[in-house]
């Protein structure tokens, strides 16, 4: 089965908006075994989104289009599809009377150019909208298809996973239910993962299913995703289960978390399982592991708050921290003894390197020593040597300092 | 002029990578008055990228082409070209000797397949590698042209504006030299600006020559943007500060910054001039301020540290703050002067607000109070009301306190 994307949006030409959209459905559509082998961007032009339609239709059995929905006059892409299913637009009552609702319900008056929406080529079904106004498309051409979503993320998204995806499966004969599991990783490189695995990844390519695939996702750590296809949703997680299972006999000490938890949630889950609080004391870092931490809603409760003690005269003063080099485990673990104390936390984390451009007090560029004072006393530090680059290497430091405080718990 | 864009790699399709590289040359080609009617990803099959350069050539009157330029087996653009061109590859020893001189400068061997970037379309010309090891085509058919670039972004941007964009000018017969200035904004809307520069912009409609475009930012502010277009440099430089001084004429008040200068850098340099050091109370935006700062090298001059009093027992305790609800200006001041004497910096700067999800001791979501605590016993506030969202309210806090803070200085 063959899905070619579609993005339309003068924006998009012009570089005004980058298209993550066609990136998204590239990655959630070789997740189910689709191949996307041809993804463009268009114009807000009938001509020219009527040839793209149709030579892109050519090559494939199935398009998704993405925007030019809305209500204003250059949302024509209902038009476009029009034209290719060689039909009429008319009016859908049911579409145009949720749109009047949804305005009526927030006491606005509704603009007249919003029943633009509710126009629906002849013979297409409707994937009702639920996040926003305009409806989804599904439109059959021949044995082909034809599927149009709004163009913000977040409606496009929902509309796949609850219509799309089912209807593309459907189509393709394929085995009705598709999950995916996301196993994530961090502090090995994916050749390194690859090794570990290399008897699971065996293994799965004689059973074919599930697949195993792995992302790099830069400071976010690797993922292994595990994509298993089924015929009931049960069966899909059982064998999901199964080979989390496999996957985790191989690298349980990399895996920090699943989906779309991150490595500054599962530290603030696991701080609250503990009842314990947090202070850190940030040099290089600057205040993004706090920032990273409070991006969290709801980290009030264990998170107390943060010294970035950017100037050595800080580190002494206020963390009191003896006077000398201030990039060292030494440093790093007075640093967490100095805010644990000032803070009134139970745990203290702390950060201290070297982000460059140049090499500070003979240490190198990459270089970071973190460390942690315990509620029981005990005080533990360590060295990383991290990726040049000063925003990759404080990128880095985030992440392996939290893996540290996460590993200690 | 029609240049349309083809990005290949099969990580694009597969959403592992976000083409951003046609969305940067889209806006870079419409500021030189090119249209960009298409943009397309292609996978690493080479009848595919055949297919599409064919496709795409056919309704432009150039193409670039970004990727597949690299040492791999899978690298296949020069093959795809020479197919379209109709000739043959051969080596070039030239760029041999280079890539052979990087490796060897650095006291690594070559593995033998970097030599494959050598290899170059008969008759094509050689845009010169200066930051990676692949260099640049320019590949002529008939009266069009193909230009191929390697997808990794700082080697295309700079081979785009020295050797492309340059090329594709004396192409169109336009003016030779083209210049754009950004102005950075920051404290009205789009059609608050429009507004203001109305004059402006009808007396620029008259002339032709700068353009103007607004480009919205988000977080960063809104850019007005200048594009001269002239036979030397002096006249498009001479061009771009006349209009410079009518723009600013209008909306001085809202310029922060020009071109690549954000509102951090821009904060940091005025506070050198002053030689001020400056330290940062955060609370609602948890080490984000601390955070921008600390990206810009050679913070540490000015920017002492920061206290993220997230738990209001900090802002008690360590800052001073009189017990009482958290969210106000009075808050904030007492957070700046508090944070002053603590980090002993010249400057006390404070944020208290609400992000989100609930609202805080009956204060709203996307309230933020910002405070001041100056060298001379001044000390000031502010109150903002910002989106909704989270992540975005915190962002918006950011800037919206370091422009203030610019604004006192």
């Amino acid at each position: 089965m063959r899905c070619s994307v579609v993005a339309v949006g003068t924006e998009l030409l012009l570089g005004q908006i980058v298209d993550t959209n066609s990136s998204w459905l590239g990655e959630r559509l070789a997740a189910a075994g689709i191949d996307s082998l041809f993804q463009v961007k268009v114009g807000d032009n009938l001509a020219r989104i009527v040839s793209t339609l149709r030579a892109t239709l050519a090559d494939a059995d199935a398009i998704i289009i993405c925007g030019g929905l809305g209500p204003t006059h250059d949302d024509i892409t209902r038009e476009a599809i029009a034209q290719i299913m060689g039909v009429d637009l008319e009016m859908n009552d049911e579409v145009a009377l949720v749109i009047e609702q949804m305005f009526t319900a927030r006491g606005r008056r509704m603009p007249e150019n919003n029943l633009r929406q509710a126009m629906v080529p002849v013979g297409a079904k409707i994937i009702e909208q639920r996040r926003g106004t305009a409806p989804g498309l599904i439109c059959e051409v021949g044995k082909k298809v034809m599927y149009a979503v709004p163009g913000v993320p977040f409606e496009l998204y929902e509309m796949f996973e609850r219509a799309i995806l089912p209807d593309l499966l459907a189509r393709s004969g394929e085995a009705s239910v598709i999950k995916s599991r996301v196993l994530r990783t961090w502090g090995d490189s994916e050749s390194g993962l690859n090794e570990r695995l290399v008897g699971v990844i065996n293994e799965l390519e004689k059973v074919g299913n599930p697949t195993l695939a792995f992302l790099a996702s830069g400071w976010e750590g690797i993922k292994v995703r595990l994509t298993a296809k089924a015929n009931t949703e049960d069966q899909a997680i059982e064998l999901l289960d199964t080979w989390d299972a496999k996957v985790r006999g191989q690298v349980e000490d990399l895996v920090f978390g699943v989906d779309a938890q991150n490595m500054e949630s599962v530290v603030l889950q696991k701080l609250r399982e503990k009842k314990l609080t947090l202070g850190v004391a940030e040099s290089v870092t600057g205040g993004l592991v706090a920032g990273r931490l409070t991006a969290v809603a709801g980290a009030s409760d264990v998170f107390r708050g943060a010294i970035v003690s950017y100037d050595s005269e800080i580190k002494f003063d206020l963390l009191k921290v003896t006077h000398g080099p201030v990039v060292s485990e030494s440093a790093a673990k007075e640093m967490a003894i100095g805010v644990r104390k000032t803070l009134g936390s139970d745990i203290g984390l702390a950060l201290t390197g070297v982000a460059g451009p140049a090499e500070q007090d003979g240490v190198k560029v990459g270089t970071l020593c973190v460390g942690l004072a315990l509620p029981n006393g005990d005080v533990r530090s360590t060295t990383f040597s991290l990726p040049y680059g000063r925003e990759q290497m404080r990128q880095f430091s985030v992440i392996s300092a939290l893996n540290f405080l996460r590993q200690s718990l």
